[in-house]
């Protein structure tokens, strides 16, 4: 008996003469011999071996391994998290498993099975999957943007609404009179839908008419942006928009080499604002690629892994947002005009 | 019995009337209680359970695991090459322990020990310490680019000596006459170091002197290549030298800036050739910062995974080395001018 009265698995296993590891098995529903089952049952029955005591029981057989899953490394973004999550993960004992898991819900599904086999203390995730009806209630996750509409999963995010006014704002600033708003998104809803409804309130607040370009991430996506800006060129060929903010950094860009491959000054003819904050070959003292409302992506790792340890799960809210800046990256201008 | 007649662990379980945990505990010498103890004893005596047979059984007690100890990734070469391998792993059946050791040699052994302890099947590794001290004969290492003088450790790299003669000889194909060679290097010895043999050696065989800065990595990187390019003015304003062949993409677009920033145009004026093949913003479809030797990171990878995973551990070459090839990247003239 532990100093609490509280039973744990050791004596259980004690008690029913068999070890920890068959009392284990017989706990999460495993293969163990009736003779074997009967006695860890007999003596789970004697001690009142509770539910809360079997939470104590799991935690013993802790592996000290946090799976990470996210899309893929490739992205700027993603690689970042990533390196952040071990790096906080590392500080606080733990280590990472790695699963990349772009496009394939079979992989993701793997991994989360392989956590409900408690093989790792909690998730992390980033993931394209209904990963709700893949984990027991109180199992340690945090999600990354995602929503998951059917089960109250803690879930961390930039502050996406804010950060889309600030965009509009900065461009207003900056002496901007028609910004647009450019975005090629994802078919998976997330937080960073937000940025689009932070744009069209900040339309709404400033008396700006909306005016956007909204379409389903595809290849086509250049042509698309062509077809846009044709669709905003006076017969004198002057833009009738002199701002962009683009949903992504990625996608800014893309508009940025259209626009000067078409005649365009950046930032002189139109200036443009993204989303994410990416820097130049992935350093964070680097230049971004554009000028852009960047993601606190440090602070959104460090974040993650306090709530994915956190010892009292009814104490982890289920939304935690986390604040955004603008950082100058070329394609504003830099003073103030009035 | 399995067909081989040599009896595995599963037929000492059997015979012993334990479980198969039970049998590996006491090969392990871990703690089982003593009529366990005595009964798996004798089932192994009986059996005549042997040494080979016992490698076998420590093959049952496979984790499924593959650390990757890399410095960061923040960068985009070791962020690309940490998406291959745990997409090689997992295809294999392996999942990916992720270790971010940047500048940490407490974090790389820290890992190291864990491998050693039987924890991990096999470490893949881009290190900056010495750990041929720090694992076991036969274990299944393989480490990317490094040099581990004192011991011999499978290593794969890209052949960064051709690749060194091919960025010359794209040079001087694309009407260069006086190319030279930029370099901020690591304190720590690695196959990278043979990008300007392949320099040198290429001068050597086309008659040019060789030119070039090669200095250890440093803050003071850009003032470095600015009193680089003053030394090498002529009082007319004009270059002395008409390409550059830049020991990584990072530092070949470094001085890009700096030349275009002092009104020299690229690639008229002079050409550039970096090292590495980084893409913008990740993606294996976007294009690279400047024209490049391009590492093949996707190969890299899956051949580190096939080498960590060899069965014959004897059958591993010593070195593995990759072929590079040369890609466009605005830094270049597209034709060959003769």
């Amino acid at each position: 008996m532990t100093k609490k009265n509280a039973p744990t698995i050791k004596d259980v296993a004690r008690e029913a003469g068999v070890a920890v590891g068959t009392v284990s098995k017989v706990i999460n529903g495993r293969n163990v011999r009736q003779p074997y089952r009967q006695k860890v049952e007999d003596a789970i029955r004697k001690l009142n071996y509770e539910v809360n005591t079997y939470a104590r029981g799991l935690k013993i057989r802790k592996s000290n391994l946090i799976a990470l899953i996210i899309p893929n490394t490739l992205n700027p973004f993603f690689a970042a998290f990533t390196d952040h999550v071990e790096a906080a993960l590392y500080e606080k004992g733990y280590k990472t498993l790695l699963c990349c898991a772009d496009g394939d819900p079979d992989k993701e599904i793997a991994y989360l099975t392989m956590a409900m086999q408690n093989k790792v203390d909690g998730v992390i995730a980033l993931t394209y999957s209904d990963i709700g009806s893949h984990i027991a209630d109180g199992f340690p996750i945090v999600v990354l943007d995602r929503f998951f509409e059917n089960r109250v999963i803690p879930r961390v995010a930039s502050d996406n609404f804010s950060g889309g006014c600030l965009a509009v704002e900065k461009l207003l600033e900056f002496g901007c009179r028609h910004p647009v708003y450019i975005r090629f998104h994802s078919v998976f809803p997330g937080e960073s839908d937000k940025r689009k409804d932070g744009y069209l309130h900040a339309c709404e607040k400033y008396g700006l008419k909306p005016d956007f370009l909204d379409e389903v991430d595809n290849p086509d996506a250049s042509s698309m942006l062509l077809d846009f800006l044709n669709r905003h060129r006076r017969p004198d060929g002057s833009l009738t928009f002199d701002g962009v903010f683009a949903h992504t950094d990625y996608h800014g860009y893309m508009f940025l080499n259209l626009l000067r491959q078409e005649g365009y000054r950046v930032p002189e003819d139109v200036q443009i604002i993204g989303f994410d904050g990416i820097r130049k070959f992935g350093g964070e003292q680097e230049s971004l690629f554009i000028s852009s409302i960047c993601q606190p992506v440090r602070q959104l790792a460090s974040k993650c892994v306090e709530l994915v340890l956190a010892e009292d799960r009814s104490s982890v809210p289920s939304l935690t947002l986390l604040p955004t800046r603008y950082e100058y990256g070329g394609t504003t201008r830099k003073q103030r005009e009035i």
